[in-house]
């Protein structure tokens, strides 16, 4: 089979121009937003972009405004090359790939931490704002401005990640200016970002169609995740208890059991016996993300747990 | 002179649809926000943009996302109809007047405030976003999606008008969006308003040009603005002391004066001596808004101040 060579381009004017030249021709345009290290999670995110929209653009950028400076970014994989490789092997290829270098650099000297520094706020005002810290103010960017999803970014993986959601939120507004697509990708995997950016799209009225994609599982049922790498192979044995019991919670709750502790409890259980440490087990309305103690309405089971040095997250949807 | 009737729309889709339509012919866009009962200074901005863009469209929108509770929204005057005839006079008019009901109201039946009330955080995280609430939240409205320039939106207004900056920078996104304009023209009255703006249309990558226009004044000194009205003819000839004061100031500093707490100290007297109430008197940085010291680059004299129920702010540059 023939394979397409995507167009690589890393500058932000030049990404817009392609894009406003796809629009006067009077093509639709899709994105695929990604960290790179490209699994079949994200490849099935991009067969879904061909059904949607008639020119598909992937995004590759590690971004460090959702990592706090003690979390996984310097180890965070990558393999660009390879990433390109996988993109030229799916039916109909991608047209774009947008790699930019550094999308905080805003080439005005703004990279200065003279004026706002770890003593505190020159304003003297309150200090909130400054209880969260990402690699983009640690790493004395001059990025000031950030997107806040208030309600959804607070629970799950909000409680043990405090800068992620900011982040998510912020660089996607970033691609969508940037690209201007009018449908963008995002898997169900990372349930809570979909329904962060799906709330943004329309709080902030984007004129963009946001579409979440199926979870996609290994055949022994792990969550597909750029970071199962770096697992040991005990450990990723280990860690299939969470998908397991999963299915085995959504399984009983299918049978008439709707008491979400005595549900998640089992969950808890199953994975700390196999050596995990559990961050989250919860269950939670669909939309709302708020906890429920019945199952009643459209729900999803959650999951965060450390396996060694690797933090995993899934979730299974239920819809009684 | 013939006058040129605007197309007025309040549907945000089919705003969005007409700006496309206009950029599928090649014709570039110039967006004048405003909260209407326009004045000669939004006039001078559409005067501007005529020289920048190809069309124009003029947003008249009262946002309660930058009114906190306690504020003037309710009594924030307004013409519409008035405002129309204006909008006619002008040498070549305006294509379209944006004018939507509610930009907070998604159709979708958020406007239920059970699932967040006064009593707390049902998730149990931090509070503090929820120290800032506007006419949005306290609304009952669905909205949840804040865009903050963090540091910008701190001094000046920012210290006494807390959820004012957080409700600019969201609604300034909401119209961006919605009208897709490549240029937008905002009044450097609202100095610290016109800072926040460029700097999120660079932090977010807006493909957007930002153009600040001057401040007009009415023949004797005062800055023009909508609350002017509001005035009794006593309190706006006391209000006078502001621009009288700020135009002695910058005198002194132009002879040499660079102290600037001599500086505002006889702005603070002059005003004070006229019967107003200071909130803020104070020189700052043009781009950093920092409070400076002695006047060495760039600065402008900013002062808000109450006469009787009205907050009035006026601002002058100074470039030595």
């Amino acid at each position: 089979m023939a394979t397409k060579n995507p167009l690589i381009i890393s500058d932000k004017d030049k990404m817009r121009q392609w894009s406003r030249s796809m629009r006067a021709q009077g093509k639709t345009i899709g994105l695929v937003p990604t960290m790179g290290y490209l699994h079949e999670g994200h490849l099935s995110l991009i067969r879904d972009a061909h059904k949607h929209s008639q020119s598909v653009v992937v995004s590759i950028y590690v971004n460090p405004g959702q990592f706090s400076p003690t979390e996984d970014l310097s180890t965070y994989p990558s393999d660009f090359l390879g990433d390109i490789d996988k993109l030229k092997s799916i039916p109909g290829g991608v047209d774009v790939v947008f790699h930019p270098h550094n999308l905080y650099d805003y080439g005005d000297n703004s990279n200065d931490r003279s004026c706002w520094n770890d003593s505190g706020d020159q304003h003297g005002g309150e200090r909130e704002g400054r209880e969260v810290v990402s690699c983009v103010e640690d790493g004395g960017m001059g990025h000031e401005t950030w997107v806040r999803v208030e309600k959804l970014e607070k629970p799950l993986c909000g409680k043990s990640r405090p800068v992620c959601f900011r982040g998510v939120a912020t660089i996607v507004t970033k691609l969508f200016n940037i690209v201007e697509p009018d449908v963008a990708f995002f898997g169900k995997k990372d349930y809570q970002q979909w329904r962060i950016i799906q709330r943004m799209v329309r709080d902030l009225d984007f004129g963009i169609k946001v579409i979440g994609s199926d979870l996609v599982r290994e055949p022994d049922g792990l969550a597909m995740s750029s970071r199962n790498v770096r697992l040991s192979p005990a450990e990723r044995d280990k860690a299939l208890s969470i998908s397991r019991s999963l299915t085995e919670a959504k399984a009983a709750a299918e049978n008439g059991q709707v008491n979400c502790r005595e549900l998640m409890n089992s969950v808890i259980r199953s994975v700390q016996g196999a050596g995990g440490l559990i961050d989250y087990a919860e269950v939670v309305d669909q939309e709302s993300l708020e906890a429920v103690e019945e199952i009643k309405g459209p729900a999803v089971f959650c999951v965060a747990a450390w396996f060694g040095k690797v933090r995993l997250i899934d979730n299974m949807e239920i819809s009684p």
